[in-house]
């Protein structure tokens, strides 16, 4: 048990499938990084994936609440040194076997409906289908997990969205929040 | 009809009490300001409240289902021109009938879970009471409002809150978001 557990408490709130999907749509986030890793002496392909909602620290009670509905997870405290900035509680999610069981089913069953975020998950979860089959590798399934990677931190104009949206591209960007 | 108006549509999704109020914890917010407005040469007291919700013009079209959710308020376009930070819509709902009879019942109703912003809209819910009284024309009550719009964006240490919390407090700002 970590030492936030002993300092917090879980908040007196039943949560229900459409208020994590409303949650985790504004405070949520599906993140990949698709790097190589040469520490070892050879290029070893590493893609980490991570399903989290982040919260001040009076509101982080909560994230215990999301934790014991998923039973997978972990809460940690997240200090944050800046003036007027308050430390934050993290729920996250990174053991594949829980992303894969648990996670990717959740959010197939109850739909994200926020449009970045919807595509955000849709790619997170190609990629973890890729990582599932160990596709990522080999170097051709590597670059592709790492082009998935990219897309989910943008966004195509469609042709039913504004015209007038400004669409922000970091092709140097492969962690993607 | 805005011009925001014709260029977006809605999602086509359909939202429930459950799903708006995550979303809401997240994303949404109440505001006050509370101020003496001197420019007809009397002291007059101004008690502004709003309730919104603002997001990336992308995902911002689920604004427009919110809208029709509530049946009041309306979505308007706020444009960035900062580098790298997109546009955004904003739901907005200033009209006090609105507020008293369709946004504070629902939330009474479907009630919020994050303590912060619950408190928020607690404060907000005695501020709309005091201000349908026309309590806040009187010194006494108008000083009573701008404390209230301060508590809304403070937070008191309670005993069972996390004693490392850092619990931030800006006496001089009375809008309060």
């Amino acid at each position: 048990m970590s030492s936030a557990d002993n300092q917090q408490g879980r908040l007196n709130e039943k949560l229900t499938p459409d208020y994590i999907i409303g949650l985790v749509d504004g405070e949520g986030y599906f993140s990949v990084s698709a790097y190589v890793d040469k520490s070892q002496g050879w290029n070893s392909h590493n893609v980490k994936m991570v399903f989290g909602v982040d919260l001040n620290i009076i509101d982080g009670r909560l994230l215990y609440n999301l934790r014991d509905y998923f039973g997978c997870g972990s809460v940690r405290l997240k200090k944050d040194k800046r003036e007027r900035f308050s430390d934050q509680l993290q729920f996250q999610i990174r053991d594949m076997k829980s992303l894969t069981e648990i996670i990717i089913p959740f959010f197939q069953k109850y739909q994200l409906k926020l449009p970045k975020k919807k595509r955000s998950f849709e790619k997170f979860m190609e990629i973890a289908k890729m990582k599932s089959a160990k596709e990522h590798i080999g170097e051709k399934g590597f670059l592709k997990a790492q082009y998935l990677a990219r897309q989910m931190h943008t966004f195509s104009p469609l042709r039913d969205y504004t015209p007038t949206a400004t669409l922000k591209v970091d092709d140097d960007i492969v962690h993607a929040i």
